[in-house]
């Protein structure tokens, strides 16, 4: 509430216009809509018409097909359903058209939208164990509106295979590079690119990896600049995150 | 060497407007990696004119110097120092139009560039015992190009001093939120703005801070999408990754 | 065994009321401990007829119900249980008037008494995957007398959410801020409430969340003043805490 | 700017008592966070006249004077001021009325308040290294107008020790239990007591103490209810705590 | 073959009792390891006619059975197996006269020998569930021909309970003070009885427990002196050590 | 109190020998009393005559010295001081017959007591660094009444050191086995000595001996039975243990 | 591409016997041939006619079968699967002329070729249990043509079986020592031999060993000269490193 | 000793040429020839003639000088000082004539060898901070008679630079990858190279580097093959392994 709508609200309490209470109610909703949640509110949903996300992780098949119905009924054109069992997939395929990515643990519900975003991203993996965890980042950003070029088993133990792709890498806007073990790729890929590197840990690996851990330091540690890092296995926050970052450009 | 010009060059050779010796010549100028590598240089090298970085820990003032001179000499139109101590200021500027900034440990030889990156870059910090590690970033950001707002000691303890800032975080193209102890500054953000947030967690706090692995921890885990981590005190890192981001435009 | 019990039985000795062996006896069955040490029996039963308390964990459900069974013998009005599984519930409800609480894990013989305590005890989750932890705090504070508030899914990556129920959380006398993954709830809340916050870390998350230790460190490293923590998942341990803190009153 | 007094301020402008002017000057006043979190301020103020808190590390001794200075200029009577040096307090000392706590490395600029609170606060520790955190402790809870009981040194390897003291501990309100080491103190008076209470590690060890992080696993751990645990070495944020619970009464 | 054994031999060889043949016999039939290493053996082996132990985890029932039929038939009157699982149990109990300790798995082939050790080894644990540690302990104890005293579920969030029985912790030669948690216990103990005392942790707790590392840590902090500690669920080792001291005497 | 004892004192009540006042000050003083406190108390002064100890690690000089006068003043013959720091040795000379061991940072004030304990307890040290830990050890066993053997560097990796006193080990009646780095001289000794061994990990090292840490859990898995771990460089801590055990005998 | 090859290739486009995009392509291609490619590929594909492996962890049973059976296609002579299951060895056996070694879930199809590696790999293992991973190393050296020697059960509790094989060790060119628990079986054989000791790791054990981080840190630790270490229970990379060091000869 | 040797020794006796306490005293000292000590002995020199080592750290000068000066007396041609301070240096070179190399802190005293080694040792470091432990392994190295060739600076974030040295890496016979933060030069040479990759983390960086933590947990999980891992920062042990694989050759 600026100052001179304050003035002015006070005004109509010293004219009668308003009263007392009527007064007190909007200083005490004022704070809320000044800070404006909508704007908040809007943010946080995602394009209106290109993806609405459902957690699958700790949900019943049951409870997911029900969120997933109500957001188709409200009109959603595609909804994302992520961690989804391949039990949940069957019992969501009963009742709404799923596509079941088994590889990424992914569910879509509706079509994927056309990519309107400004480039690429390139989804990287060290290895094959990296592949579920790289399917759920590049269906993420692909059902968030991105094309999205997948490159995976270049793991730096063998880098003619990664080098074999440089082109890729140079023309993307944005790269996801996922690995487990050392984590070097993020550090090798940051070197190559010249562009914004999400560094997703995998938990993929034994002993000493310790869940993810040495991943995820390597990653933190990458003395290459541009590269940053979301948490062990979090393939959602690296696609939603690249897809934001490439869909940057009107807001100046 | 872009690929482009690699051509016209090759052409040229063709056409005979260019002797296979002025040819040599041009390649030979071009470092050894240009000819595949190229981009590596590029993309590493900030854009010509900006800026050139010099991480001053672990270097004595002399050598800081000595670099900085170089690089001044080779038309560098400015140098970034991170990491100098006041003794390394005092010596640098001896010798060189050093300004010195204390609080973030940065110095800059020549001037500031005018701002040319698409939108703003808010910097935020928790506390006011963060500011070494916000001012390194915020002056990297500068430094390459950057308008950048600075947001300090919003910490979510007195979440109405984060709130009364609402309009600038909605308004920001990237966010660099920075915090010690806790660390809830990145979640709490990233849950108000709609745009890239990256967190920096600090080595501010005691106990069970543990040297910043508190802060780390809780910023991998934020449960706000959009949210990537640096390392520990990693305010050049995080500068740079904002500056990339915010300069993302042409390329499609 | 007060201390003025125990001179009005010495006073009686001494007059010739009661004879050396009737006060042996009453000295005998008072615990040997009541000559000092009484106080430690009394704090530690719950006050009469309210709620005794069974752990759950690790004991079979035979077990389970005959402790149970024992307690309402001996005239206890409610006996609350804790991690109990359903497996368990099934076999006390065949013999008790369990009522069994599935998500929290918690099972009630009797019924809850009327709240005695002097305010009410908000129990806030960051998220529903935190509801577990949440019931057992609530039904805990509520089987030992108090009135509760559930503000469950008020994590702060959508912070309207939780200021929405601002009044609920200044009008508290104790809360209980429980969290997973970054654990931000707690320093979030710390700072808007004027009482004291009892944060619980909960071992939901993935990743660097490392079993709760991340919402752990966070909490401990809260930067707002008036937060202590509890261990990770201990929903009875903060319910009966806040219980405790809620009672007080009397003594000066 | 509690809602009572909004209204009142409402219907003097209803009634024409205040005019608009005199109103928006009254607002304005008042932080902008009043007209809906005032709360949020009036909650982190601590009661007027008591005590207003300098966290003194990392801040200078000119720093520290100053902002004390305006604090006693703005009518506070009494300024805490935790974690000062004794270079800061000489230097304080020689612009105000200063009393340093060397052990508890504490200022107070003013007079401690009478005790208000409703009853006693037992500070207790483990060992007499353990002083300096209790006496933060200690002084916070004074200058917060508590009255304080020092327990020092009854630790559980002489529980008789302890035992010797068993009156204060069972007529405590709130008991700040302070150990390094194996942190075993923190169980056995929320063993002994009926009150909440408050555990703080101590980095005081050294081998597998791994600077208080033994104590703070065990404070954790603690097998008694009734107990909870701030950061390591954080006197203040107990004494801060134990303030908050003993003055708790008036609300219901 | 202790060394006055060797040069008795060596005195009949020189004096022609024994011939060389007999003598290379004799020596051929103690293990290469007699001729100097002969302790190595000797000291490891149980006296014999007490007991040999089969470390049951990670072998398959039958490789149990068959090992502890190969010990009795050799003449051993006593087998211990620790770790041995129910199904085990049954195999074994088909073929050798077993009797099984289910609480803690461990299996006893032969007649318990009568105590022969100088005196008393006190078993004490802080709650019931440490008991499977506990019985571990104390049935390797009685096994190796200790007199064992259980005192369990005496943690130090009750006191009195551990109190009530200070008299024979005064009397106990040896305690072994097993804990989860917080581990305290080791200290209150250590503090108040003047034997040597051996704490084992284990893996009871969860949340910060981390598998026993709580109780660790604290134990290896104890500020009692006398107190030494093995590893996190190491019943048989605590009984094993225990044996050890309860038996020295001789020596000298 | 015993309960004839009890009786009695009821009986002097009945028969007015003992006023009401005065058998309530018998019975309040009585559980300190019949706990046995003048045991625990004994228990913990060590045997009269021999030594008393003072922990001088974050003490002054001057507190040292008085506290040591102060017991010399008592009648005390020796003084054991730990953790003794040079300039604290000059200042305690200059007022008290001091012997100063400089690389165990040991004071002895006094004179050491002959050998009274039933054996001799052997010291090793895997290297020349881990002395200050050894030599704190094995003055404080020889100020406690022991015989000491000092077997300094025979660590693992030169394992003919080792076993050249193979004798001396075989001989012992307790050992210390003091070890940084990787800490296997605990498992080697356990397997070599019928004894039992304190192993004493130190903080010598480097990298990823992390402060102790590597060398404590080595030697908590030892595969060798007999071993028990204390602190790490707890020298005293062994020492003290080490000569309990040797002096071990009467009881039974 | 070396400078006279940059120099010819410019002039055949000079005169026109090449085509610009022809000298494009070569330009482009040149890096990666240049830098050797050939020989990455080389260097990785393990010397023909020896072994290929398959590592088996993650993969289906269909998996390991289609790609063994397409690698004897090729004419692979023999194909090492490393942790491969029962289950995917019944399967494969189907198909191809399996052998499977059950204890180092090992399948070998082919023939183990004659040793040609120069002398003799000892794999020797602290206990029993770590057979799995020493069976692991074991068949991976001999199907990459090593003469192996198997020393299981050497731990150093028992340090005369150790030594009872001196040597083996004495005489081995390369040797792996694996251990769980403490691990310092790598330090006593880097102490006793005087090649290259490769340490391994193993999880084996329980509480302290913490998943085999134990064995790690001590390993690492290793105070004798000449060890170094791979992953925990990472018995392949051992053999592999081992066999590259025995074949080292050639080359100068 | 073999059985006809004990024959033999056993028919002395009888015969009485040998006393019993002579056979007694042999028979002793058996196991300890038996086992070789003398090869013991002898693999742990250094060849003869080459170097002999002084490891520096936590040895005054003054030690230093005198053990070193011994070592010369004894004909030693060669002596190595790793971890020396220039001050050490300083008082040395008073005596004897020392090369003080600053930069690793080594110190030689006399002529560095003449490369013996079958092929040359490749020392790379991934950044210029990682200098001294690289020097300390090159100049062991060198010490130890093997030819090295230094890669410094050539870290993964630069991809090209390493690449431009692609040749050299080939034509090592071993290599030593040292790099701190992320560690990852040790994959990505392992990757290219096809001799054994010793890998050496550095304490080189800051925040989640946990002092070199990063490195070693990324260099133990290097998913190429032929990589073995020492202790952080170990240049020594690094240098002196390669040369033991570099010399390997004669035996088989």
């Amino acid at each position: 509430m600026e100052q001179k709508e304050l003035h002015s609200l006070l005004e109509q309490v010293s004219s009668g216009v308003l009263s007392v209470d009527q007064a007190m109610l909007q200083l005490k909703l004022a704070p809320f809509e000044d800070l404006g949640f909508a704007k908040l509110d809007t943010h946080r949903a995602i394009r209106q018409g290109v993806a609405e996300v459902i957690y699958g992780a700790g949900k019943t098949p049951e409870q997911i097909r029900d969120i997933a119905s109500a957001m188709i009924q409200r009109g959603q054109k595609l909804v994302l359903i992520t961690r989804m069992t391949e039990e949940a997939a069957e019992l969501v395929a009963a009742a709404l058209p799923l596509k079941y990515h088994k590889i990424g643990h992914v569910g879509l519900v509706g079509k994927l939208p056309e990519p309107d975003g400004c480039g690429s991203i390139v989804v990287a993996t060290g290895g094959t164990s990296d592949m579920p965890v790289a399917e759920e980042a590049a269906l993420t950003a692909e059902a968030l509106g991105n094309r999205v070029e997948r490159l995976y088993d270049v793991g730096v133990a063998g880098l003619h295979r990664l080098l074999a792709h440089a082109d890729e890498l140079m023309r993307a806007r944005v790269i996801i590079a996922i690995a487990g073990m050392e984590g070097a790729l993020a550090s090798v890929i940051g070197g190559l690119a010249d562009c914004p590197v999400i560094a997703v840990p995998t938990s993929v690996g034994y002993g000493a990896s310790f869940g993810g851990l040495s991943a995820l330091l390597s990653m933190l540690n990458s003395c290459a600049s541009g590269v940053s890092v979301v948490n062990i296995d979090n393939g959602f926050g690296a696609g939603y995150l690249a897809s934001m970052i490439n869909h940057l450009g009107g807001k100046a």
